[in-house]
């Protein structure tokens, strides 16, 4: 096989794929937001309760958490509906545990006051990257819930202290690629998600060797890329949130 | 309170909601309708699966079931995730035992060949009726996924015999309505789900006193609405497989 | 088959099997009684809780709430024990909320005061008719409760506005029958539950087509066969009570 | 206090509460007993089931096991469902766990051939001494079933090689007492089940101090009492068996 | 067979096998103590917590309670993890509810106060005799606990009333055996295990016919050869205390 | 405060705590570990099964699968027993995911033939790094049921293409160091855990910002300390695996 050839037809490795930011697609939530990346689709919405977990109370501090979900016929071959097996994976709690911990990094707990927000990403559609599209998402939805609690006063400053987003990266048959697709991840020899805020620093950093482990310099080409892929996501959410 | 004053306004006590039947809303599915009834909006996705479960096995039949599932902010309040919780509640076991019975009895089984189709009916945004539109719109997914194969050549005739399709009906203040809405849903004394075929007659039919129980009068109206509500759906059913 | 003549032998269509009230039939609880539908019995036991649950805390209302199970060697062949199992079937918990929600629409709960009347519903034989049974059963272990609260000085007027009782109707090869066994149930195209108060009103009302679809003109029979025999019930109901 | 004096009124200490067993309480099971120890009403069926768990399989030897319920009102305050809770308490499985063993010590499993027989004892009231009861019902129901597989000609001779039987024994306030009661076993300082077969030998001794340790002496006395018991027991089937 | 030989090999049919004590194992818990018989080693831990179960708040009286588990390859073949599994089996809730009755025996829960002393036994390495290892392990960790109380001067004398241990007891081809390892557990007719106060008292006494039924004789011997079992453990723990 | 005192006394910035691996811990498993860094301790054991999970049935591939667990008292306050709580938390489940998938790297699953090698990493003490410890003690244990297995011959070449060893970096009050104790991690602002093979590749990366983002000069500095851990790590597994 040719290395020289890019695996991947009709977008440069360093590309994103299409992405789409519908805020207000649900109309109960605090925050609703439908983004796409590509043919993934997921639904984030924020919901802002006035209590907070047991470990705040007190304290004069607010709580975010996620929780993340898919359709049992998102994706190629239907999965298990994760109510009716009555537990939910490691990988779904795996992904959940990452979205609240990114969101949390941008947030002062502080000044959100004793309340939670509730971001529940639920993939509608999956091609690849639905953690990274989440954890995109929710930042917009969780911004709209701020913006509802500063036009009702019940906060007086944004708790948000930077934007925050994520991508996947990957090398695939050699190549270094930004925003993996199903079929690229599926193929990829090392896989890496990264969260960065909008300051260009690293929130999370996950990288997986799938298939043969990974050199220092191929490490240094992803977060190259994923830094490039994570500053154009960070202006697609202003964009967003400007209108 | 004046009881000839109708408890809706904008719309005749007894009309439909507007409705909208988009099908190949997703990609992966063999059938797949995002249905709105007014505000509340169900994804209903076919999935042909070449097996069938233990009671059917070596029978040459196949079998038709139904999930259901809302996600947590579909709804006005946030529930709680199912799936987190660790159970279904009973309402969506009920839920989906009915959708799948009512699919049940338009189908030959034994023309489906020994495999599957698994309905998925998930509340992307609920504000009442969302049981009757899951089955209004899983019909119409169970069609597309028949249809597919029937293209494929799996099976040689199509093994659904009628269309299916069902409404809410209800006295509110003493006005019977037609397709209630949450709000109305809420406030109603009486409510029944039914559940009615192409050729007029009944799958289910489910009346339920909420508050003061009812009378034979009363319900003979109401399985008017119904049977009026009904034969328009299947109308847009009708039409929205036609293009 | 010759469909005039009548599936059943030995019993008119339109009759009850022999029905049988056993009050008082365990020592603990405030209410307890054993009813027969012919070979179905069901031990229905009433208790008395000083709490409500957390939606009614503060209101000033009670609540009335009921539990379905069947005893594993109840049919005729044995079926797993839900404890052990370790959840309830969909099929228990919809009966379950059925006898609860029939309970309910009898009852005044703000007379009932901040308590919790438990209805347990276990059936010891089952032959068909398990659900109708318990109803008329739990109806008659619900008023022996509330007597005793009433001799007890708790509350000063029954919270019980009307009696209830349920049967189960259905057509067998053409032939409308009112309280089926289980052979007939099996073999039965239509199966309708029927809930009804002691004023001839509908508090639930629950038509299953279990092979092919009923005609409005059946549904009429099969009410009428129902409104028949919830009368004899309630009659048998007043008299048990009034011993 | 004067211990010469017994604590229990209108019963010998060394003196059985009265006994009943009434075979063929339900229609479905092979063996269907009620057995009652005064107050105390356990219903055990046995059911014949032509297949053996996997540690069985290909072995030529059946199995006999046993699971153990109680109906939420069997005993004074109501206890919660455990099919509602979804899961069988520790004391639940101890007690089943101990009527297996003690039904499995009296049959020979390769005389049963490659089948099961399931028992289950569910107390439809408790007044102490419940899985004393279950076992010495068990056993009268586990016959019948066997005496069914011989009838058919399933079997050649029965696989069951003596009868068993159980009852418990303790003392109160310095009394050694036969058999006790709720308010008895609730005051015991030591309480102790006896298993034993009809030669007069133990399947299971189970003592356990309540309050102060027990000496050998008194361990001594309760086996006397334990021993006397039984054989009374074992006496009560056989008369029963024989009709 | 000779029945005359012993079916134990180096060791007298009424000795112990060695037996080490080691306070201190872990650096966290108040009380930390690996008990060894032979190749059997389970770590036993004490934790108080201040604060009870329901049942006993704003009684004044403490509680003792006790957890046990097997890591999945102490034994000879990997059992399931029970946590991974979702469930302790019957056998583990029946050996912790064995420990908790035996080591709250010598308790006197006033004199704790209102606390909790958490007992863990958790099985590094299984041959035979965990659940007596454990019990006898975990009385000198709850000694310790007590001590770190007593030097806090949170309680002003000690809870203990005596001290406790337990031994297990069998017969291996008609030979009354103390202490029985896996193997002989494995090809035992009668398997008892004794729990007994350092006053010469039983606890516990749960024996169980494997195969045959037991004498009374033969109670009689293995009920003497558990006192000196014990008698011996209970100066091992006393040593290991006054280090 | 001064950047340049270390936050760390007696041990260097860049050096591991003692570590101690010690084979043969217990006698049943194929490999059985007990690795030490500094008071943190892990049971590694591994263990051969003669089948595969279903998705590698037929294929000629083995399994390589990890499971985590924590004793309840490890850790500085008793936490809850998994086992008891009824289900694996969603730290477990991701800590023995990523035990699984890094040891799985090294693997060359072919060659192990269709059995799977279970990898369980019980933590006796905790005190930070217990999942590196795992990883690093795993390795050891995975070795010694290979060795096992190619001493009978079951094998006929070692299917570990490479060793494997994990450590934590972090940086704590803007000092990196290598190998956080619990105090050191419950104070950084960045937690990495890297798992490398012999050959100084990545096989995983995971770095979380705890509190502050941390910048792209911060993780070159973490990733180079931690090869130097992983370096000394491999060396010490050589040693004890030459033993």
């Amino acid at each position: 096989m040719n290395d020289s050839i890019s695996p991947r037809t009709g977008r440069a490795p360093d590309a994103l794929r299409p992405v789409t930011i519908t805020r207000g697609y649900t109309v109960h939530a605090e925050g609703s937001v439908l983004i796409e990346f590509g043919q993934t689709k997921v639904l984030c919405t924020a919901s802002v309760e006035e209590r907070v977990p047991p470990h705040k109370r007190g304290t004069g501090e607010g709580w975010v958490t996620a929780e993340y979900g898919m359709l049992p016929r998102a994706t190629h071959t239907r999965g298990d509906r994760e109510a009716a097996r009555g537990k939910q994976s490691g990988r779904t709690q795996e992904i959940q545990r990452l979205i609240g911990r990114s969101l949390r990094a941008v947030f002062d707990l502080r000044r959100l006051g004793e309340r939670t927000i509730h971001l529940d990403c639920d993939v509608i559609q999956a091609d690849g990257g639905t953690r990274t599209a989440a954890i995109t998402g929710a930042f917009v939805a969780a911004r709209d819930a701020v913006n509802w609690l500063l036009q009702r006063g019940a906060i007086a400053e944004s708790p948000i202290v930077h934007p925050v987003a994520a991508i996947s990266v990957g090398i695939v048959r050699g190549v270094p690629l930004l925003d993996l697709d199903y079929a690229e991840d599926s193929a990829c020899d090392t896989d890496m998600n990264v969260v960065m805020t909008g300051a260009g620093h690293y929130v999370e950093v996950q990288g997986t060797a799938e298939g043969v482990a990974f050199s220092r310099a191929e490490m240094d080409q992803l977060l190259r890329l994923a830094e490039k892929g994570i500053a154009e996501l960070i202006e697609l959410q202003r964009n967003s949130l400007s209108k």
